[in-house]
């Protein structure tokens, strides 16, 4: 089952708000890069892999916010089975190779600007620009080029997300207890999954698997995405608070946990979601296998140990409220880190689309 | 400073519904058993030693309850600056010693069930049933000795928590960072608390100390109890998210963690709030010493380790939502265990009233 998490719709940026998921599934489209940044900075489009898809569509929407509008320049829709296809009649000729880039680099900037844990939306947008730099031609071959280039970054990652998706599934048994954080399916990615996406691979080749699904604080991603994905793909799941996975660990209930990943160091140190250093040291402690499951391009290569990678620092009011209720003192301050950096130590294995790599981690080439 | 957690007065439990914090400050006064009952369920008063002091006072309300009303019987009033007193004038003369000590095992039996891991409630009404089952002189003698008795446990606990938190005070130095689970502080208990005790002793004494507070999922008792008694008291607080306390003490932002208990083996493993476990698991792998802070009264001396302490589960609706707002699919399965059993090799010192107690604990007798 592949998502229509982020597409490309006659020049904007189409994705499922995941902010109202799960009381409503609403597809809402974007016509503005400004529009493109606030609903990564919002959240409405996460995921690391998702976003380098969405940074990516970002850019082919900065060219038809300043010159055309819906669809009169890029005219292209993209989805599982859609081809990504430009119709450039609409770009006026007199308009410059120089102008058309100057447009893009700022969209750029805006977009990379957004968060800057996942190195997925950095990497995807690093591509584009490899694209629009070296395209010399004229502005809409290199119009033309962007919109392949986007569409061919979506297309890979949901090939990668199978390939990755059967890698790890090998690691599965039938009737086996799988626990998840965050969310890491469908709607993390370009429409299959990383670590969720392990599972629907076991389940597609038959073998029966529960998910036990951190609720993951304090945006809920567990509880309300990957809870919904689940009972989409009629996954049989079950929700806890954060704080009772070591718990369910201890109690010998799961026969993993899979992660997904913002960010790999070289030596295999994983920046992931708040809570998955928890999840990783229970995992240690109580013998479970802990994996990490999350394409290539989430490999930073030149960062040599996790206390490298930045770390994106959240409003205080999301600790301090649980979906629109506020829950402590409004004056009281919080600690948001959103993410937490997992040492390679603790990890069993790092699955990819290129395999199933185990330690000792070197990632450095 | 003591709160008003919970009280008798005129044959009645007075107690601060902790379900309204921090949003409302309300007293609310509970005129029968089934009404305690409900409080303690429903957890408008929870903690370890505040339970022992509602079901101390609740077995009270029973026998108000059955013959009397508003203090016609019992017209008692304690805090921690009132004496316990009865005026049992109001008793029919006609009442026999065994119709009220039928009632009395009644209400022991109801209070008694409400909730089966914080041993404190079944401690206190143990000792009640000593008095009651013990006093044979006549129906007013025996109600006398049960007010006295119910009063002196309340008494007892306040007293115990100023105790213990001089003694864990010890272990605190000036400028230090605490990391808290739950609420231990005087909502928790008769009034001063046990791991917040600690450190209201400790600032008492002239020492800054910073609180982290564990947001603790699902009922929130850290942002909104934990940071409401901070703030009430002038202590510096920050609340996060419990999956990020990982995060916090690896990178050395805490001094120590100190947490409360719900029942402590004979070797030491302990059974607090869920979420406990796995601050202990990375205050070890981080070198953050990890302190227990509870009343003796919560040592299980007849149970030799934690895996026999009885876990209570609850309601699935606690993990799918908060407050009325529900974050998950609705008909998505929860795991909801209240507490957790940290084994005790993760502990680096118990902290009673009587000491502060290390490794290898031995609380057989």
């Amino acid at each position: 089952m592949i998502l229509p998490t982020v597409r490309l719709v006659r020049g904007r940026v189409e994705l499922i708000d995941q902010t109202l998921l799960p009381g409503e599934y609403r597809i809402i489209s974007l016509a503005t890069v400004d529009g493109v940044c606030e609903a990564i900075t919002r959240l409405r489009v996460r995921g690391a892999p998702a976003l380098g898809v969405a940074g990516a569509y970002g850019l082919v929407v900065s060219v038809e916010e300043r010159w055309g509008g819906d669809g009169h320049i890029v005219d292209a829709s993209t989805g599982s089975n859609d081809s990504g296809q430009a119709h450039l009649e609409g770009l006026p000729p007199s308009v410059s190779i120089d102008e058309v880039r100057a447009v893009l680099r700022d969209a750029a900037r805006r977009l990379g600007a957004t968060r800057p844990t996942a190195v997925n939306l950095a990497w995807a947008i690093r591509r584009m620009e490899g694209v629009y730099e070296s395209v010399h031609a004229d502005a809409r071959a290199l119009v033309a080029a962007l919109v392949i280039e986007a569409v061919e970054i979506h297309r890979e990652d949901v090939a990668m997300c199978l390939r990755l998706g059967n890698n790890g599934a090998e690691l599965l048994n039938d009737g086996d207890a799988v626990l998840t954080h965050c969310n890491t399916g469908g709607l993390a990615t370009g429409g299959f999954g990383t670590a969720l996406g392990v599972v629907f691979a076991a389940v597609e080749s038959g073998k029966r698997i529960h998910v036990f699904a951190d609720e993951t604080r304090p945006l809920l991603q567990g509880a309300r995405l990957t809870a919904w994905e689940c009972e989409r793909a009629r996954v049989p799941v079950t929700v806890l608070v954060d704080g009772a996975a070591a718990s369910l660990m201890a109690a010998g209930r799961v026969a993993c946990a899979i992660v997904g990943a913002d960010r790999i160091a070289a030596n295999g140190d994983t920046a992931n979601k708040i809570g998955t250093l928890g999840v990783a040291l229970a995992a240690r402690r109580f013998g479970v296998p802990f994996y990490v499951a999350a394409p290539s391009s989430t490999i930073d290569r030149a960062l040599a140990v996790g206390s490298l990678i930045p770390i994106e620092e959240r409003s205080p009011d999301e600790v301090r409220g649980f979906s629109g209720v506020v829950a402590a003192p409004v004056s009281v301050g919080a600690y948001n880190p959103a993410f937490d950096v997992t040492p390679q130590d603790l990890i069993t294995a790092i699955i990819t689309e290129a395999g199933v790599h185990t330690p000792p981690f070197d990632f450095r080439k």
